[in-house]
């Protein structure tokens, strides 16, 4: 993919500056809030049944995250997703913890079956259990995936009929038919909660941006993963990576996107 | 005002410490907590039916803040509020995203009638739309309001009875009489999540302290605001900033504050 | 007590790298999360009542923290502490506030009545009053308890059958029989929100990892004090202090422990 345009990506979010509404788990919002700030786009939270659809249908861009997730946020889930499908506008589901309890998974096939999702993104663990091809998941941890990773994001992509982020070392965003492989990013990453949250955020921002999913969930990963790598060259640790991270997510150029976006077409056999 | 005025609001919150009692959103109940310490002050959280009230009788001032609000933290709301009006403790509301969903501003208005709210606390759109005057809200962030913004929060005020408190590049201090205009704050603080319920928590800390609500409302913003300043001269971006912020709060000393206070009576026509 | 054993409790964290579970407050349990992960555990928060106990009975600790406490929370913790218990799961009580309102008060005590919990860690005031040794609380703070702070620990600690925690200047470990001091730590720590639910997510780390719940309990405050006292080094405010704080708890060295942990035997008379 060329790199200009994955820069053109990120010019994008920050003239139309979209309205990103997020039903979000209660230990990442706040970094979910100031992710999306930093992005160029503009954070909304509102799970009450009452106004969630009212809000999603405003949004350009809707994030559900089921993080610390309630029967009844489920039920604003639903609401605010039709609201969000009625409006064509797209929905980000990243579905934490999917496979380590039966809660979780259950509403993420529920949110698939009745939502029209546009992008699902989770680690390797969550999207390797949402395809039946042998994820395994600790906690909100992916415990790995048996097979090659390109290939189970593909499969997971033509099962729902969506575009996977299957984030990790390497991210893959799938199709079904066009994979790529994005190698932006630092293990520091890893260090912190919330990266992953995060990360459905930028891509939501992306998503409100652009017009075609695959180039947006791209993009977006290049250039988190790349405010990852600025950051990390502040670092003394975890906690003043996470202040640079998000530095650097508000500072990042174009220019610098399109000089250091890691990306390649993935070979998925 | 009197800039020495100003400074002596600061002391008196660091030496009665008082307790704010935070009925708030969970998108950054934590900054609130935290700024709340960094002013001088003590924050408690407390949302359940069952301990709200008696929570707020021990407290020093009353937040409000509708942040993620769902119709059972409006009920929270009206208990603990009913119990600070009926011990004279002053409550603070934020009326956050008012206009953008009817459940929003309906609940203000609730809060507003069957609460004797002591300062009202907004952005210039959910000012405007709450007085009735043109505002625009777009998710939680104001999109405008029409008019003159210092003859709109002293309508305001006067519409409800209340202190008001119309943050932005510049905040407008009414209590429909008296106006005053704190030019303090850099516009970082607009890039960041939570300012503006930070606002609220320390507006709340003041008034605990002080004895004139228009007063204690106008050193709030000013002495917040010089933290702004402060802290935006050694930010390399909105995170660093973020730290430095509630550094600077903290350290702020009350002869920085009297130096630099910047407040003016405001022309209301 | 030896101080390489104190370091050795450290390593073992660092090599099980145990599931913390916790049902937690809303204001600190993103700080819970990152001190968890920067402990070298992985955190999980799961509260429905529908996966509660599913979660827990996978993680290597459980940490229930009343800070912001609904009565539906406290089914969940005591589903969640049900599961704990069948599976020898050790629970980590955070009684949050316990004394400041009845609600909060009568939780702790179902949970301590109901459940078999590990490690009782409180303040002095929430502990005292739990001992029905005449503790005060204001808010969420410690407003003194009467008496000698070691023996009041161990007395709680003997009537609830429990290891005890006290946090405050000076830390008191006690299961009633052995009781320590652990002097490390910084004021800092009580500027800043969030330092005693940490506490409590870095003992359940610590509890998860080790075999014995004194001396587990004993290395946390040590290696958590300690990183408070590396991390008041770099500080410029509360707020710098922090993400110190959490940078020290990263990096800090077996070595470091080892050599710097103050831990004394106390006279309980």
């Amino acid at each position: 993919m060329d790199s200009q345009k994955i820069a053109d990506e990120l010019s994008a979010v920050r003239s139309c500056h979209p309205l990103v509404h997020h039903i979000t788990n209660t230990v990442t919002i706040n970094d979910c809030a100031n992710i999306t700030l930093c992005t160029g786009a503009a954070p909304v939270m509102a799970a009450a049944l009452e106004e969630a659809g009212e809000m999603a249908a405003m949004a350009g861009a809707l994030v559900l995250n089921i993080g610390t997730l309630s029967s009844a946020q489920v039920e604003s889930m639903l609401i605010a997703g039709k609201a969000a499908n009625a409006c064509g506008i797209p929905i980000i589901l990243d579905p934490v913890g999917a496979g380590a309890t039966a809660m979780r998974t259950e509403a993420c096939e529920r949110l698939l079956a009745e939502l029209n999702i546009a992008v699902l993104k989770g680690n390797a663990g969550e999207i390797g259990v949402l395809a039946g091809a042998g994820g395994e998941v600790r906690g909100v941890d992916s415990a790995g995936c048996a097979g090659d990773l390109a290939a189970v994001a593909a499969a997971c992509a033509r099962k729902y009929g969506t575009v996977v982020v299957m984030t990790g070392p390497e991210d893959y965003i799938s199709d079904g038919e066009r994979t790529f492989v994005v190698g932006n990013g630092n293990p520091l990453m890893a260090r912190l909660s919330g990266t992953g949250c995060m990360t459905a955020s930028v891509v939501g921002a992306f998503a409100a941006a652009g017009t075609d999913l695959v180039v947006s969930s791209v993009a977006a990963c290049a250039a988190f993963g790349r405010a990852g790598e600025r950051a990390a060259a502040q670092a003394r640790g975890p906690y003043s990576f996470r202040t640079a991270l998000f530095d650097e997510m508000a500072n990042l150029m174009e220019e610098d996107l399109a000089a250091h976006a890691d990306v390649k077409k993935a070979d998925t056999i």
